[in-house]
C-alpha cells in the first residue's frame, strides 16, 4: 500500500501540517506544503482542524432502539423498574439488535468515534443474547473501529442466581472486561459483589467496569472498597467505576486523598456528566492525577429517548455541566473524550503522534475550544487510513 | 398576493394537512392533498413534522463576539468581575455591533427562531450605543422577525449614577421593556430598585423583564417582592423573572403558594436550565399554570463561549436538566420555547391556526419529542409566508 497524504490540517489547533500515512498509521508530520506533490492526496484539509478519532467509553449498544419508530417511554421511577421495563420492551422486540445496533455504529462512526467501550447485558432473562449478538456486529466492523465489550450484570448478580455462570459463558466468548452493578444499592451484598467480580477478572484475565450509581456517603465507601481490591489483586490500569455519582456529593476538597489513591492505582472514572444528579468533580479529579472519560451511556433506549453518540457533544455537555468557559477548561473536555478514554480502554497506539493509527477527524474550526462549542457536523473521518465518512454519512459500508 | 400552500404536513406530529397562506398568516388548514393542486407550492413538505416558529425569549444579542475571530474566555470569577471584563473586552472593540449581531440574528433565524427579545446593555460606560446600533437592526430585519428590546441596565441602576437618565433615554427611543438586575446583589437595595423599574414601566407603559441571580432566601424574597410591586401596579400579564435562580433552592412544594401568585399575576419566568447551579422547577411551576418561557442568553460573548442560538437545542437541554424522557415532558419542553415565549413576550397571532402568521418551522422528525431529542438541522423556515432559510443556511440576505 503505497504512502497517501492528508494535505495541510491544524493538529489540535497547532500549525498546519501534511500528515503522510502508511498502513493506516501515521507515518510522517511534516510541514504544511512538505509533501511531495507526487504523493497521493487522501484528504486536502484546506486548514481544518486535525484531531484524534472520539473514545467512546461508555454506550450501551445492546438497549439501543436506534433506527426503529418511535416508542414513547414507559420506564418507572426508580432503577429496578427501569431494569424490568427494559425487560417487557426488549424480550421480543421485532427489529433483532444487529439491525439497532448496526445503524448506531454508523452513525457513531460518522460522528468521528472509532473506540469503543460497550457494555451487554448478561441476564438471566434473556442469557448471554445479547453479547452473542454484538460478538457478530464487532466482527463486521473490525475493519473500522476498535469495539470493547464489558459483560454486564444488569440484573445484579447475586440476587440473579444464575447469572454467575452467565457471565462466566460470556467472558469465555470474548467479553473482554468484566462489568459490576451497585454492589449496595442493586445487589445488596457490596463485598461480595466486589469479591465475585475481581475473582472473574483475575480468573480469564481481565479488567473491570462497574456501573456505581449508589449515592453519598454509600457510593463513597463502595469506590474505596474498589481502591482495595484494586490494589490487593494488583489490578492496577485495568479498572474504570462508571458515574460514580456519589464523588459529586462531597466537597472536592474532602476527596483529595480518595483522589489520590484512584491516581495512584489508575482506576479511571467515566461520567457523562448528566445534570440532574451531582457527578465526580472532573477538574479535581484531573489536577490530582485521577484519569477521566466519557461516555454516551443509553442511546434511544427504554430507560431514555436522548442520546446521539455525539462525543463532541458530550464534551460540550461535560463543559456546560461545570461551567467551563476558559480555553484550557475546553481542551480539557475534549482530552477525557479523547485521551482520557484512550488511557481508560488501554488504547497503545491513540494520537495523532508518528506511529499512531490514522484514525483521524477533520473538521472545520478555530481551533479545539471552538470544535468543542460549535460541534461542526462537517466531519470527515478517517480510519486508518481511509475516509469512512464525511459530513454526517457513514461511506464504510 | 396569491394564496400559496405548504403541501402534506403534519402539525405537532398530527395528521397531515395542507397549510394555505395568505398575505403571510395561515388562512386555511386542509387535510393532505386537499388544497387545489392549481394553487402555487411553498414547500412540499413530504410528510415532515410542522412547527410553530422558536421564540427566544432571552438573548444578548449586543454582548455577542459571533462571526469574530475566537476570543478566550477572560471573565473574572464573580458577576462584578464579568461586568467589568466585558467593558475591557468590548469597549473599542474592532467589529462593529452590527457586524457580529447582525450575522448572529441570521443564524439564529436559520435556525427556526422569529421571534426574539434582546437585552441590552444600558450603561454609563458607552451609555446607549448598544440601544442605537440594535435598533437600526431591528429596523433592517423588521421584515423577517419581531425583535423585542429591553433597557438592561448590566451595571447596576443605583450603584451606577447616571444609568436612570438613560434607561429613559434607551425607552424614549424605542426599548419595549424595562430591565432590571438584582436588586439586591447588585444594587444592593432592592425596594427602591424595584421601585425605579417599576415607575419607568408605568411611566412608560411598558413590561418588565428582570435579572434575578440572587440565589436561596434572598432571591426567593425578591421574587415576593415583584410580586408585590405587579399587583400594586396593575402589570399583571407584564412583567418576566429571568434566571430566578433561588426558586431552585427550595423543595417545590414549598413555593405552591408563591407559584400560584406568580400565575394569577401572569409573571412568566425565564429560565435557560443551565446545569450548574438550581433553576426554577418547571413542571411545578407549569403545573400550577405559571407560564414558563427559556432562551439562549449570551451567545460567544465576553461571559462564555458557549451557545448556539438553537432553541430546539434549549429545549432539549431543559429536559437534559431534569431528566425528562417521558413524551409529554419532551412536548412540555417544546412548549417552553414556543407557546410559553410567545405568552412571555405577548404575541398574539402566534402557533400553527388559521390567522397566526405563517411563522413555521418543517423538519424531518417522527413527532415533537423526536424533534427535540434530535434537533435536526435539516430546517426549512418560513417567515410570514415566505421560506427564508433552508438546512441552516439563511435566504432572505
Ligand atoms: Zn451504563
Ligand atoms: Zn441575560
Amino acid at each position: 500500500m503505497p504512502s497517501t497524504v492528508i494535505r495541510n490540517v491544524r493538529p489540535l489547533g497547532r500549525e498546519a501540517v501534511d500528515v503522510v500515512l502508511d498502513s493506516g498509521k501515521v507515518s510522517a508530520l511534516l510541514p504544511a506544503g512538505g509533501a511531495p506533490a507526487e504523493m497521493s492526496t487522501l484528504v486536502d484539509g484546506q486548514g481544518q482542524l486535525l484531531l484524534p478519532a472520539l473514545v467512546e467509553s461508555h454506550v450501551h449498544f445492546d438497549k439501543s432502539l436506534w433506527a426503529t419508530p418511535w416508542r414513547p417511554n414507559s420506564a418507572g421511577p426508580t432503577r429496578n423498574h427501569r431494569i424490568t421495563n427494559e425487560h417487557t420492551v426488549l424480550k421480543d422486540f421485532k427489529v433483532p439488535m444487529a439491525e439497532r445496533a448496526g445503524p448506531l455504529i454508523e452513525h457513531c462512526i460518522a460522528r468521528g468515534s472509532l473506540y469503543f467501550r460497550s457494555h451487554l447485558d448478561v441476564q438471566t432473562v434473556w442469557g448471554i443474547q445479547h453479547v452473542e449478538a454484538m460478538l457478530a456486529l464487532r466482527e463486521k466492523y473490525k475493519h473500522l473501529i476498535e469495539l470493547q465489550l464489558v459483560a454486564f450484570p444488569q440484573g445484579g448478580l447475586l440476587i440473579a442466581p444464575g447469572t454467575h455462570a452467565l457471565m462466566e459463558q460470556a467472558l469465555e466468548l470474548g467479553c473482554d472486561v468484566v462489568g459490576g452493578i451497585d454492589p449496595a444499592g442493586i445487589d445488596l451484598d457490596p463485598i461480595r459483589h466486589l469479591e465475585q467480580i475481581f475473582a472473574l477478572a483475575v480468573k480469564y484475565g481481565r479488567g473491570i467496569d462497574i456501573h456505581l450509581h449508589d449515592l453519598g456517603e454509600m457510593g463513597r465507601w463502595e469506590v474505596e472498597r474498589i481502591a482495595d481490591m484494586t490494589e490487593a489483586m494488583g489490578l492496577q490500569g485495568q479498572v474504570v467505576i462508571s458515574h460514580a455519582y456519589s464523588l459529586g456529593a462531597f466537597p472536592p476538597a474532602d476527596l483529595c486523598a480518595l483522589a489520590d489513591r484512584l491516581a495512584a492505582l489508575r482506576i479511571s472514572i467515566m461520567t457523562c456528566a448528566p445534570p440532574h444528579v451531582t457527578v465526580p468533580p472532573v477538574a479535581m479529579l484531573r489536577s490530582r492525577g485521577v484519569n477521566v472519560c466519557s461516555g454516551s451511556d443509553g442511546i434511544r433506549d427504554a430507560w431514555s429517548p436522548m442520546g446521539n453518540g455525539d462525543m463532541l457533544e458530550r464534551a460540550m455537555l461535560m463543559a456546560l455541566r461545570f461551567n467551563w468557559g476558559k480555553d484550557e477548561d475546553l481542551a480539557a473536555a475534549f482530552d477525557v473524550v479523547s485521551q482520557g478514554g484512550a488511557r481508560a480502554l488501554g488504547i497503545a497506539d491513540y494520537g495523532l503522534d508518528v506511529g499512531c493509527q490514522a484514525n483521524l477527524v477533520l473538521l472545520p474550526a478555530e481551533n479545539l475550544p471552538e470544535a468543542v462549542v460549535n460541534r461542526s457536523q462537517q466531519r470527515t473521518v478517517i480510519s486508518r487510513g481511509r475516509v469512512v465518512a464525511r459530513d454526517g454519512v457513514f461511506l464504510a459500508g
